[in-house]
């Protein structure tokens, strides 16, 4: 596989504060957003901290999706990361984003796998 | 917990071609890097693909920790994400990078939960 790969990184700001602290939710949304941009699911595992915030992965056969959610804060910040030109890393990012009602998104895209990392 | 996070991501480039395809010693590297770290590991998740590559990610209290590498180009992409003031993920991407005998690394750190992405 060529290494060339697109890397988003986006913080939710103003997400809902419910949904953000439901590990079994932020799972589904997660594998959902993966298979939405077309991604293939390899492993999947979120933890929930006390007495609030979830974390997790979603990793596909194309790189990664991850999450770490402070509901106290109503911020999420996630990554999605693919691997090869078929799939667009933005599609599962708003998925994501609109899943967890943000209503402020700050996001980048940085290419990987590239040699110079370019922002 | 705040929300304030520093997240290093590195492109490791010619590394050793065996190591980026043992799934054991990758796994083995992560958990250390983490503890190395002095972070507090939660769930570990690798995939070996066929023929070659691993993905992986060790989720810490403090976020988390990616690799994919890419044996048949001595490549590997890491990132290294570290909420809080008390832990330095570059000593994490650093102890990756020896271990796996990167001889050229590109990094750049990327504050997070702080409102606009500054790189």
């Amino acid at each position: 596989m060529d290494t060339m790969g697109r890397h988003v990184i986006a913080e939710l700001w103003h997400c809902n504060t419910d949904k953000l602290n439901d590990i079994s939710l932020i799972e589904q949304i997660f594998v959902n957003a993966a298979l939405k941009a077309g991604a293939e699911v390899r492993e999947v595992a979120f933890h929930k901290f006390a007495p609030h915030g979830v974390s997790g992965v979603v990793i596909i056969s194309e790189s990664h999706l991850t999450i770490h959610s402070f509901p106290e804060h109503s911020y999420a910040s996630i990554d999605v990361y693919t691997c090869g030109e078929r799939i667009d890393p933005n599609i599962a990012a708003e998925f994501i984003a609109d899943a967890l009602e943000a209503k402020n998104i700050e996001k980048v895209e940085i290419p990987r796998g590239k040699g110079h990392i370019r922002i």
